[in-house]
């Protein structure tokens, strides 16, 4: 996951263009993408697929020639979206172009444009406030015209109908946490499940741009796709504590699922409510779709003070940290495709387990956690309790449970029936 | 409101008589009072309308032929609706018609007898145990006759047809806060009301005696009102925090509507349970009516050392708690007449905001509470969730969830239908 | 109760046998005890009524002839279910059937074998541990053949159709809390209910072997019977506080009966929610018949250090704590059987309490207890709220709400319609 950030990086990723198309293809490279691509022009529900964005250079000369700033140095330097401009301008002029973060006055913020025309760069306060009087030369060499949108997406099918939709935004250029983080993740959960056996339920993980991304995807795919589970991934490499915010339903699957996973796995970590801004569950969980997507981070986004500044970079990730984060989301997956309601096919008094070889129990005691999981699915096995609400009330971790249902269905008590 | 209380302060108001009716014209002063008189012996579900007490004079004469207590000094010192008595008696005799406060010697206790007929005094426990040996004089000259009772109301026409009622007792004499404060704050809010545009709803603002006032006002209009919300309001001018006392359904507007207005305005409040006892809202909540009506108070009745004597006087009282509890009153109503439930017209995917000109907010990040307020309109917005219950899961001040919604609504993008 | 415990504490008890039957006829002197014998084979849903276990007599002798054990000094020495054996064996031979307690070296562990033909002895580990080398004769003399397993019952005849179960282990021999402290209080129930006034439903008081015994009643029972309330009771005798576990259905008469008659009598107690493990309760709450029976203790099984040992001798538990078990049991069963909904038949208002006698209660004002259980009752008397919980949300005394109840209807104003 690491090598994958770092041969991306500098990538000028935005909402289309080549950077957005390299990053996918990278990814290629260790598990099969299909990529799509979205006319611009595309009605996407209240919006539309934006033009294409293609910066070839922009730099600032000053009045003595010097280079004031050259996005070749930096993908943030430029605002993104900005319109071409060739021009000389006074430093007054100039200034209201010129975007910098008074509170951390070494970093280049990052700055987007996508729904007003308009240009801008973006450099370190510091530099901002030592311009000199003078004129000042502007060039952005780009073109913003119609072309097309990329999404890519992993798909592992599933032996049944419904589907488990992962997500990430592709669209920040030169910032690792949020969300080349949330990339590299889902690029190499995509690879573990490719090389898998196939799960019950289709595995999509959507690698798109923000907002219009996941609108695309619901465009092309929310009527003809049950999804019955997912995350959206951001923020997933800093040392953080694990967060998951709660779908706008807070009682499906996924929520069930992430508690458990989280609970079991021993991370410290913090359940949120849901709320209406984030990132990609915001579309999947408008109320149109109200989808079962929650969303999953270490530090969520606009929560740590480098976040949107070029202080988002390789030093705030560590492969430990990733690797953790996956680990949980691939709890949280097992959980997922494990939970189901089961029934006690001999539920008039409790059934002889010592006969049929299940238990070195003794009447009456709780014996080791087995035992007592194997106790727990034949109460509450009535065919309507989903396993995640055994092992939540069981307090039993969800493998135990699911792993003791499995020996009593081998034993033909528990039905699927 | 001080001005109100200090004037009819010492009216001898009972369940009846021209002190209910010297207090409702001065209230007719300075907003229109409708006045309802019920005739003695009108039947009130399982009450009946009592026979009118008018009080001309009474006072007790010692051995010496001083003057032990005189009912002009004050309205207190008779037992409501005592019988007319003229006799000469001993001082053991005596005492079984006296009333006094072993625990507050100096005060003057507050004490009827509305449903059996008898006579007696109140007066301070210190001048009941100085009291001699020897013959003493008594007289009430008074009448308890059939007559009517007495209740006012200020209506403030709504355009709609539902009734919001507020509701406030007014048979004690000469106690201030209560409940002379719960009159004077409700003549206020009416004077303010009718001063102000329609409300959508009717709001009535009742002044009647206890228990049998809103028992008259029920039978005349439960059938033909729809109450959809109310407060009762007793003891609302000391400086006690705020009490709000939810009614029997618990859940209705009016309790939601009263957490949220305590909350917004941030003043040290308590919010209680329902409990069958308290004011007027006791008949409004009976099983066979369960209308939608809280208790609304400072410090509740029964919960201060002054409460049914002459120790709650003037003293106990303020301008400014009188505001304050003015204020809390007026935004719960505001909550009460802006709370509906609003439907999301462009539910698929996050509408976009910014090409409507409605936000600064760059996308996925929280702007300002305006902004969030928007987002947690259309993200709620299913036509089944009331503005209070976004107000409550969001966290956000009702008004700013309000405003959020009426800007949104210009927009098109939140409906009532 | 005391009394009942040490005249039957060394009686052999098990599955079956003579010992469960001295046992039950030691009942039988003080209130009347149906006995039921149910055939060898019978079956009892997944499981099958066990052969007959008599044992005559056990011990071992050592290399030098002295009597190592001898089940004649303890019923605890013999391995319940035994198979017969007659056999020279070497010490190591012979220490694979030896139990004792490492962590108890002085106590005498309680073992059996029910579903396993094997043989064995529990001793002391101290014993065991002083074993020397050589040549040892062990003899159990037993039978365990076709025969039949004893359950008995005491059977109070209710006025109604419903059914109360209380139910309690008969099987452990020589243990004194867990269980024969719950056979003599369910003994002494017996007795002061057969005594008393036919309560509402029938109460059948079950003495049974563990896990079969329940079964087997139910096999006989569970179609034509309406069990609507009871409890499983074990440990009852030592000084800890009282455990009162919930019924699956956590939401049961029982349950709530439980929770205020423990709550009212203020004694210590737990209140904790269903575990698929514990007494008699697992089967009722078996999910085919989902009965609510609440389990009853002191410290529950499993939860002391002397718990299935000899340690658990009559030491452990006193007449005292026998006695405020019983009063508490008492106590449950009268919530249940006192527990109803009840309509006000005035619920316009407030009926007037004080034209009928009922108060002294002031208009508005709290009065004591009883006339705030009044008021609660014809608050929440809609005919579809328990008394239970109306006890509950008043936070009154069940017994207060009972008696208020009982005055208000002989005044025609709460009806049982």
């Amino acid at each position: 996951m690491m090598a994958l950030m770092e041969r991306v990086f500098a990538e000028p990723r935005s909402l289309t263009g080549d950077g957005v198309r390299r990053t996918l293809a990278a990814i290629d490279e260790r598990v099969a993408v299909e990529v799509t691509e979205v006319p611009s022009g595309t009605p996407l529900f209240d919006w539309t697929t934006p033009d294409e964005w293609t910066l070839r250079c922009a730099r600032i000369v000053g009045p003595d020639g010097e280079v004031i700033v050259d996005a070749a140095d930096s993908p943030l330097h430029v605002v993104g979206y900005s319109v071409p401009v060739s021009q000389r301008m006074s430093r007054d002029d100039l200034l209201s172009h010129l975007f910098g973060l008074p509170e951390r006055p070494e970093a280049i913020p990052f700055r987007t444009s996508y729904w007003e025309r308009a240009w801008g760069f973006c450099l370190p306060q510091r530099t901002i406030d030592a311009l000199g009087e003078g004129e000042y030369e502007v060039l952005i060499d780009a073109d913003l015209e119609p072309g097309s949108m990329t999404y890519g997406e992993i798909v592992v099918p599933g032996t049944g109908d419904e589907t488990v939709l992962m997500s990430t935004p592709v669209c920040h250029p030169g910032l690792a946490n949020d969300n080349l983080s949330g990339i590299a993740l889902l690029a190499e959960l995509g690879a573990i499940l490719a090389a898998g056996p196939p799960p019950r339920r289709t595995h999509r993980l959507l690698f798109s741009p923000g907002t219009v991304g996941p609108l695309a995807w619901l465009a092309r795919n929310a009527n003809g796709v049950g999804v019955t589970a997912g995350l959206g991934v951001m923020c997933v490499g800093d040392a953080g504590r694990f967060t998951y915010r709660r779908s706008r339903r807070a009682d499906t699957l996924t929520d069930r699922a992430a508690a458990l996973a989280l609970r079991d796995l021993g991370f410290a970590h913090e359940l949120r409510d849901w709320v209406p801004w984030g990132g990609d569950e915001r579309q999947y969980c408008s109320p149109g779709f109200d989808l079962p997507i929650g969303a999953f981070s270490r530090t969520p986004p606009g929560e740590y003070p480098q976040n949107h500044t070029s202080d988002d970079d390789l030093t705030l990730v560590s492969a430990d940290n990733l690797q953790a984060s996956l680990d949980v989301a691939l709890a949280i997956l097992r959980v997922i495709d494990g939970d189901e309601c089961l029934t006690n096919t001999s539920p008039m008094g409790e059934p002889q387990l010592g006969r049929r070889g299940l238990t070195r129990r003794q009447g009456g005691q709780k014996g080791d956690s087995h035992e007592a999981a194997m106790l727990w699915n034949l109460s509450l096995g009535d065919g309507q309790t989903p396993l995640t609400e055994i092992a939540s009330r069981s307090g039993l971790p969800f493998t135990v449970i699911r792993e003791a249902a499995d020996d009593l269905r081998a034993a033909g008590l528990l039905s699927a029936a």
